[in-house]
């Protein structure tokens, strides 16, 4: 393309500091180094985890934020041969250097590359190809989707199907990926088994989807906003409950509901206490809870005899899913109708409405928002 | 046997109240009821569980503690076809009824019927077979092997082969099984795996034991008291380490060690800082940590990225062992040599020493105390 090898300028959504309005700007993207791709973002969701890190503001500031992006290769730098200008691409918020002892082992989808494997969740190192008056702006989680170009290693991209429609397998680059890959391959979800989800966003909506696959006889979805409950039915929940609905702990209304706990529960918010609920709420002797939610402000805790007698307590990072591998798969899961990305989507902004975006998240209005870049 | 059908008058260690020593009593112990077996007790060994419910004493009173132990029948009472008097017995202080649904699972020991998945743990309901100047005693456990002898349900009794050595195989009724079966059920350690095991009592040794024999290539013993590391080392550790004699905190100096942290770690102390420790000190993407200590006075807690970073929590109970099905075979393999049991014998004693073994084990010069109750 007639911009390769030169710096891109360009509109990005640019946070300045903690806990303030986006600002939009333009800002000068500068061409791939070596291993690295140039990437026109076409569209992004926004994921409670950029929300999380705008809020807490616990990382680098300014950044971009952004990490569930879909896209098309603008250039490539040296040394790149598995992408080329024009291929359709998602930007991987987990790397997949295929070298490390992580990526070499089939238990688990960690690398020791990524940035989620360090303290500093910015691209590896202090390095950044954006900037903006003249002042380096970092870059998140190394997608920095919130932006009209961005540039990541190959390590951070694959390279999905001629087909993929971006406005839509976007959503398949962290939230619906995690839901579903977290009933799928962290909590091993058996046919015929009973599972809990707690919060439906799009993490616990694709949760839902995701026991639904596995062949769970009953998925009982549980918010504290009822207003989630008719997508929840679309995915394939059969029961719902409002914890507010009740005097009772959330978990004695499952174990009744469910005489002795469910077999699988995952916790799809982000909050500590929900979390013991999720496990409290496990049958003993198999029952299996899974964090999926994020929060780095708290320990989450329960007595031990809760994992003497049985139970298990595990985690989910992107639902257990190897990006770079996983991901093409799971739109071609899209493409072929075995997963659904439609329902999840409420509403489409421009990029200069994201600020609307935010708040329509906080206020648990939507489940996502699509920012189309090209509008 | 001439004492079938009557009450027994026999020496029992009774505990009146907590945290006080046990009183060696006279006791009259009924004649066995319905699908109930009367057990000469031969041996017993001394668990830190009856410890803790001797001092947190947060179960009925007054009681027969132990729950270690090995015997013979002494006669059974209606119903009963599996036992005849003469036969050698181990007391189980997990049901298992072949019945209900955990039982008929493989993914679990427990039972439903079991005192330990009750909130009080005495034998079945209000009921004892004991008493002691006109009053009733309670059983704890099912068990009360601090007796001459006792009696319990045949679901909570295991028939052994006859040449099961009952002053060794005792110890299969709890510590043993209970330490070697997290390492091999619980954990499901892997071959040429990274083990670390906190806490080096019967329980923890008999993990250490465990890994070595699922063989894993290196196993870190940990324990405030060095003397302990002698004993590990007989059982298969290779490393030993002092919390003590660090700075940092201990999870610190394993994942130095181990570049990166261990693949699996148990806890076997029942302190839930260490628990925490234990979790910490794995590495992530895989690592799994069991708890096998018990302690229900406080919180066991960590960070959600400990988990989400590829971690897992887990607990055991007994080792994972349906009993009445595994003990039975435990002790073939003590039989066999595939499991050591000599070499956790530090003390033998008779009933009237009780107080001595207890005192023993609470400062840490033992390792099992093995009652002789013939002595
Ligand atoms: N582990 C991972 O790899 C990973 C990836 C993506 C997102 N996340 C995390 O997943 C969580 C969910 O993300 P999302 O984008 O779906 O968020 P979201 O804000 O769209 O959805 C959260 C839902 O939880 C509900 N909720 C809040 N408090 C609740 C309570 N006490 N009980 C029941 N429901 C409650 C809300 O009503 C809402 O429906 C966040 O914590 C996010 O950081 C984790
Ligand atoms: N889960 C089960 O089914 C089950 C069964 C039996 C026993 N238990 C529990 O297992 C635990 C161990 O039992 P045991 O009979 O082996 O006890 P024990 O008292 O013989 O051994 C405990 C060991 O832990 C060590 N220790 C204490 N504090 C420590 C610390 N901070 N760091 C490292 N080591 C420390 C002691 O020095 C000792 O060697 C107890 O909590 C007991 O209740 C559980
Ligand atoms: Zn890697
Ligand atoms: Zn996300
Ligand atoms: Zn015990
Ligand atoms: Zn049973």
């Amino acid at each position: 393309m007639a911009t390769a090898g030169k710096v891109i300028k360009c509109k990005a959504a640019v946070a300045w500091e903690p806990n303030k309005p986006l600002v939009i700007e333009e800002i000068e993207v500068a061409p791939p180094q070596k291993d690295e791709i140039r990437v026109k973002v076409v569209a992004t969701g926004l994921c409670h985890t950029d929300l999380y890190h705008l809020f807490e503001g616990k990382e680098g500031f300014p950044t971009v934020l952004g990490h569930e992006g879909a896209g098309v290769v603008e250039s490539v730098g040296p040394g790149v041969t598995e992408f080329k200008p024009g291929d359709k691409v998602i930007p991987l918020c987990a790397s997949q250097c295929n070298e490390c002892r992580f990526c070499k082992s089939s238990k688990t989808n960690l690398c020791e590359k990524s940035w989620s494997t360090n303290p500093c969740p910015t691209m590896a190192g202090p390095v950044t190809r954006f900037s903006c008056h003249g002042q380096p702006v970092l870059q998140f989680a190394c997608t920095s989707t919130f932006s009209e170009y961005t540039v990541m290693n190959k390590i951070d991209l694959a390279k999905i199907h001629d087909d993929a429609q971006l406005d839509r397998v976007c959503l398949l680059a962290c939230g619906v990926s995690t839901g579903y890959g977290a009933a799928i391959n962290s909590a091993k979800v058996q046919p015929g088994s009973v599972c809990a989800v707690f919060g439906l966003g799009a993490v616990g909506l694709a949760a839902v989807m995701g026991c639904k696959s596995a062949g769970a006889s009953r998925i009982i979805a549980v918010d504290i906003n009822e207003e989630k409950f008719e997508k929840a039915k679309i995915f394939g929940a059969t029961d719902f409950v409002n914890p507010k609905a009740h005097k009772k702990p959330i978990s004695d209304v499952l174990i009744e509901m469910t005489d002795g706990g469910v077999d699988y529960s995952l916790e799809c918010v982000g909050n500590v206490e929900l979390m013991r609920s999720a496990l409290e709420s496990c049958v003993k002797g198999w029952g299996v809870s899974v964090i999926v939610g994020y929060t780095d402000l708290h320990d989450f805790a329960a007595r031990p005899i809760q994992l003497i007698a049985g139970r298990t307590w595990t985690g989910s990072l992107l639902g257990g899913y190897k990006m770079k591998d996983d991901v093409p798969k799971l739109v071609l899961d899209h493409i072929a109708g075995r997963i659904k990305l439609d329902e999840f989507v409420t509403h489409t902004m421009n990029l200069e409405q994201i600020n609307d975006a935010i708040e329509l998240m906080k206020s648990g209005k939507c489940i996502r928002t699509i920012i189309n870049m090209s509008k």
